[in-house]
């Protein structure tokens, strides 16, 4: 695995399991001003981190994710971005939710990566409907 | 907008055209040898454009939209990468299925536009549940 692929994937990791603890700042701290969002429940694509922070915070404390595996994680990186996918398997208490995850990372002025799009979905939720 | 963004909304919005008269073709032909691809029918992801060539070839034929609305396209680019996303809204008959859509262009060695990753999913579907 490169060593951008590293560096990427450890970032993710890290906010993930965060996020599985209720605390949504793990993604917030390493999303860009510009970053664009989309998840399942938006009814149009979030843009900014001022509104994508307004999101995660009405929704502090009210996400615990018991044990989750992260699928098959690929970087392809090119000079300054590179693009994250993966599937995720998110266990909550006997239940599984299967999620599709696009992110895009972009090394900033400062030399740190940092999101600029996020894509959750759900996987095959056509068969869901 | 800047020229970058025209050109690759631009050749997306002809891709969507032929698929839309059920042509995945437009699709195929700009999508890289190493494309990563998610839908809300798949249960992994994706990977290369044999496999998703393989898919879009069950479908040929298959698919067709009357009309369609794509909302409020954006494009990040950054040296030779393009994030292009946005709202789509397909109508079929008198149904409309909204879309969530994220598609990272390269730019190859060829000097040419092609994408790397797509990732389609229904907005809200959530609520669809």
């Amino acid at each position: 695995m490169s060593e951008i692929a590293e560096v990427i994937i450890k970032m993710e990791v890290a906010a993930l399991e965060r996020w599985n603890n209720g605390d949504p700042s793990g993604f917030l701290d390493i999303s860009d001003e510009d970053v664009v969002y989309f998840d399942p429940m938006t009814e149009l694509r979030i843009d900014g981190l001022k509104n994508l922070t307004a999101l995660y915070e009405s929704i502090r404390g009210k996400i615990f994710v018991d044990r989750y595996k992260m699928l098959n994680p690929k970087v392809q990186s090119l000079d300054r971005m590179a693009v994250l996918t993966y599937n995720l398997e998110s266990y909550i208490e006997n239940k599984v939710i299967k999620w599709n995850c696009t992110e895009v990372y972009q090394l900033a002025k400062d030399n740190k990566w940092r999101i600029i799009q996020t894509h959750w979905s759900l996987t095959k939720a056509v068969e869901a409907l």
